[in-house]
């Protein structure tokens, strides 16, 4: 490996990094997988990645060309097989580019291991009706290994994981709260029925291998308070939740333009239709509650209005497969009480809207990592719907805190810090 | 100034301060003048206005209790009779609500004066086929005494003049380019026939008379290097150009996030429709060229992207009244080349959008002067679809710049300044 | 009375119709008063009003001139007070429109009883917390002499029975089909808790009233075996059901074309957004269920394909009173499989598209009394969202058959017909 | 005719049709032709066809498995470059199914000859720098050559010439309607420059060499006096004119619904967008102005309202390729006058909407040939924005003109005609 050598000084841009996807094969993890190869190849350039903006380059991020993919998958399967699928479905990338990648796809099919089918919900299970019923705890113990083995054996100089299954239910109220301490969750992960959510089971395995975690999904993951502190004394940086990739997108751009405006929201609808598995799980309202509730806060959280009229739906429409499309109706009133209309159709696909942020996050938790940061990373507030540890929902808002610990830390290179900054929660 | 003496009888609330229009009963300015009266009688909120935000509540604004109106206009009528036929095309405010203010709006008839009828494009010029054919050098002189009377009679402390007149069309290229001193700008003045459009005759009156000027329209106005350094002089502040009040102001909420997500814009096509006077002279399209080149100028420099395909069109639409409705089709790629499409639907009733922001800049150019500023207010970008004297035209970082000027002047009534601000020209 | 008396050859334009409204002082039952008096009055055209197209002018209609309203109503108030209500929120009617016509309407108002509050569902009943608790048989009773006496105070030559009441919530499964007879209706009536929908009572009261009977809602109305049977028997047409005012009428004027293209409708999703009492009910769940399914079946009727993926909502969005908003998303396949895609987006005030349907069906039944026809009236197809007695749901072949019948019976008058045509069945 | 003799060596279902396509490598034949492949092979069915609907399968018409192509073109390459160019902007067909029909495609090159670079007007002529400049009196004569040798060597039953070209400028006014000869035609193509839109060129070939003819753009074609008697006289069914696939078609299925409803249309704006050669043309306005005034025609005669506001744009929008877009906003007035408000979004793709009528239109004049009709083929409307000798514009009326000719015809396969129906010009 051309790091491992002690002559030479390690030239940043030949890091090699690892991307552990929960969900491997579903649409968002192969798409990132695909693409991320295309690029290499140079078929195709790196749109949608914000960290390949010109601000970023400064920074000493990961290269694309040294990225290896890997992940745990209920469902039986290559990754080959599921970029057929996504072809044949979404027209996402073209059959002469799909030829191009598919070799060094199958590559990376050895580091593909079995997920966690407990803790998922009735729908994901359904999936993988044969999946093995392996114990959280053996799972765990698994896990960790995955994590290490996977990094050793692809010589990679860092591993992240990152969540991009389909939502799962929310577990029973209070329980994840309770479990304030690495012990009292070791406890409930030996119970002879662990009441985890699969996500947080993925997420502290994540912490204990010392992997960087981002929380994809609007499902718990690591917002455990077992975890976070755990991530903090392992030197883990971890973030979430729920990748704000489209519709949610545009209503946190727009709302905080309406509120300088002094225009009052009187209602705003928004109205999902999808397809595809992660349609078809979400059609189960008990995997959509935490993900219509992610959709709807980041509204609810910029206009602080509590009389404001907002709903979220989320329906399934088999032949849009990934193409969600969404209308959003956004009734406000002005001056003298006039009241007026906004409305906008967002079409979409989820997959490559989800994959370069896949990329941007796995590639900035890393580099934090690599400076000693932990713990909640709340300047990547504006990749998630639900950010955890900030208050702020507005967009740009969020993106010029991005782009405020970019500055930092190019200054940082050139000056080194006196002393930690007071954004970022080091490692002790 | 009333502040100034130590007597101090007159506690800062009650400043007076007088609004001049030009295109006084047109339908911005009528539904100014009406809803400004409602307000103050308590028939309607203060919604729309930027400055009722509660961060701009420790700024010493005059207060919309205090403020009069008058202006210039071409047409014959009234008032009330411009607030009849709004509230009969447009329905934007109700009958009993205009009975309610018609007496106060009344009273302002008395500072309507005749508005210049040459130099404002044949469209304009056949809605008032009797006006009254003053050679501009004479307006000039006149106008220089209207305003001075409106102050004088009405007893304000203050008068601002804003432009919410129809669009002009364009002068010959170069002209005010080349009126680079007073005495150029003069001397164009005094020829028999002068090629100067209204608009910029309206902005030197203004000037020499030491009112504030905003330019609303797509009009030239102030924007003459003469103008630009006789309101230095003259310690006037002035901005425009082109009120930003809808599909524009959406445009530039949204644009500045997809350039943040590293999504390219292909195409972005805007087409308006809308009915009323203001649709009626912008169907002719020498008028409609600088409304036009500004709205698509501020989604393209944003963009930054030379090969984006853009276009606007306004079409005439008369059943359609004030209810200016737009339909925006965005089309950007993504992800590996993926096209994918955001369409927005605006149906805002112009006039109800534009009153607000015609008293907040009022009120902002009125505490800029009292203040010492002059020159072009750059910190009011956010207002206008083409600001002068900045390159900034993304609405979000536009706003921070109003609060970021917010912030100082309140910092500085704390800890007054030991120097002038960088941001601002202060008069000399 | 005019036209009482022998001498006079009772000239057609002067017949005097009374339409009694169930849910009098809702949104459509008031608009179509006020808007028959306006029209009356000169102050507005018969816009809306398919009985006023050129094709209707050679049938012998009773005159908007001659029409008088009452109703039955479960909450308290005036017509005038239900006006004014409809004013202040949806704009419908601008105020001096409403007081030229107040005096008239108020002398309706004597004409106005109270409902039935037994059987209409918790929501309904909600409405009218003090209604007195009429037992139904009591109330038929009462209700049959209601109609009585408005054909006679007011000089009336026929009396028709509308329901433009909120839809019920649907009666026990299988309950209504099993009342096949008069005397089973009237026993089910007399029982001490009747399950019957008061839709049901207000019909079996009309129809024993001999009035005919239009069922603008959803409820069941005349869909009960007896209660047709009993149509027949007295010479009463009647039909329903569901007015088919908005988005139900684009999707069945579109729907047939895409059949005619040979292009397969993938998924039609339709989401409807309204306001106002009716929307306030349909948030009900229990109430929506008839009305869902009408929407969804006029559709689906037409499609005849099960496989097709349909969905219709109805959301409550309260700041859009009658402004019911739907967005329809098409999905369709067309050569070579490609999916493409049609939407809409349907703007409408429900009551002001309602009351002209109500005139014209209040006319039309009139008509066929007068001539003999009764039963259901399949000719009026075009107007209901789920017409009984017939398959057709296209609009464009439901309007055929109306023109088709006013053909037939323009044709009759200059040659009166030999035998009853085998379109309609004629009174024994 | 090969079915009169004794023999009968060919079954009906055998019968071999060609279809000669005017701009042979545009989209709109190639998707034709890929098409036509594919669904022989059983890659595709026939979706779109209107005559694989099941009330056409009574009649006798030439089967898609015996369908050959040629075409005249101007500019250089192949059909499976076209195919391949589609496949890469549009995506209509996949990869593969390309892969499977490559060679057949091929073998149809052999019947493409080049078209004629006269009287298409500049932009078109821009298409094809090279284009050999043949007189248009050579050009003609070749052309009929063209076709019989097609016929022959092809060993077809029939040959159907369609024009699928881009929209060409009109001719100087008056001119084609003094063509009331074939003298007068022949003594204007022999001029040294003849005025003659290349369409009339094509479409005196396609009558002269006896093919039926469908004019299938917005240009001259067969809408020439001279032509249309000689079609008569030569046995010839021809039609025309422009193909109404996407947003005109919407719109002629809505207008007449509004008619029947009495709702007063107050504007109807109609937006378009696309990308492609067809919109790179389109972008010409002389190019476009024939085809703005099909589709604002087609609506006008619907409305019959000269006072209706209506607008047709048609915009270049490079990004789209074939996916035109359009954006109809539709405004109109109700009961009370209420406005009103219908928008819809299309989002079709143009060759994959229009090769399957093109199949159908060829279809269905080869069967008219073959029964003995002649001339304008009245009965075709519905596929036509602007239909020759026909009033009606509503799309289902016309609809139902066409279902009329089925039933006739059927009708007459069991019962011979006695004589010829009024509804059809037969030869003589």
């Amino acid at each position: 490996m051309e790091n491992s050598n002690g002559a030479k000084a390690h030239p940043p841009r030949t890091r090699r990094l690892g991307i552990w996807l929960v969900g491997a094969h579903g649409g968002v993890a192969t798409t990132t997988a695909v693409g991320t190869l295309a690029i290499r190849k140079g078929l195709a350039v790196p749109r949608g990645l914000v960290t390949e903006l010109s601000d970023f380059s400064a920074l000493d991020l990961a290269p694309l060309s040294g990225v290896s993919f890997g992940g745990w998958e209920l469902r039986p399967g290559t990754w080959r097989e599921a970029a057929h699928e996504i072809q044949d479905r979404s027209g996402t990338f073209k059959e002469s580019l799909l030829g191009a990648v598919e070799e060094d796809l199958a590559g990376f099919d050895r580091w593909v291991k079995p997920g966690l089918a407990a803790g998922c919900g009735e729908a994901i299970g359904a999936l993988a009706p044969g999946a093995r019923r392996e114990h959280p705890v053996d799972f765990f113990a698994r896990a960790v290994e995955d994590l290490a083995r996977f990094r050793r054996e692809a010589r990679l100089d860092a591993v992240v994981v990152v969540n991009v299954a389909s939502s799962e239910p929310p577990p029973a109220v209070g329980l994840l709260e309770s479990l304030t301490t690495w012990t009292s969750f070791a406890k409930e992960l030996k119970r002879r029925l662990p009441r985890l959510p699969a996500s947080v089971v993925y997420a502290a395995a994540a912490i204990e291998a010392r992997c960087p975690y981002v929380n994809f999904t609007s499902s718990a993951g690591s917002n455990v308070p077992a975890l976070a502190a755990r991530a903090l004394k392992n030197g883990v940086p971890h973030m979430g939740a729920d990748g704000k990739t489209g519709e949610t997108w545009v209503k946190t751009v727009l709302a905080p333009a309406f509120l300088a405006r002094n225009l009052k929201i009187l209602s705003w609808e928004g109205h999902n239709i999808l397809g595809d598995g992660d349609g078809r799980i979400l059609a189960h309202l008990e995997n959509a509650r935490a993900k219509l509730q992610d959709k709807d806060q980041a509204l609810r959280r910029i206009l602080k209005d509590p009389a404001v009229h907002s709903r979220v739906r989320i329906d399934y429409v088999p032949s849009l497969d990934d193409w969600k499309t969404a209308w959003d109706f956004i009734h406000f009133e002005g001056f003298l009480g006039v009241k007026m209309i906004l409305q906008f159709i967002w079409q979409g696909c989820d997959a490559a809207l989800a994959a370069p942020l896949i990329l941007d996050l796995a590639r900035l938790v890393e580099f934090a990592q690599k400076g000693g940061e932990a713990g909640w990373m709340t300047h990547l507030a504006c990749f998630f719907k639900n950010p955890r540890g900030v208050e702020e929902n507005g967009f740009e808002a969020q993106f010029e805190r991005l782009r405020a610990y970019v500055r930092a830390h190019v200054q940082n290179r050139r000056n080194p810090p006196l002393a930690s900054s007071a954004l970022f929660r080091y490692r002790r």
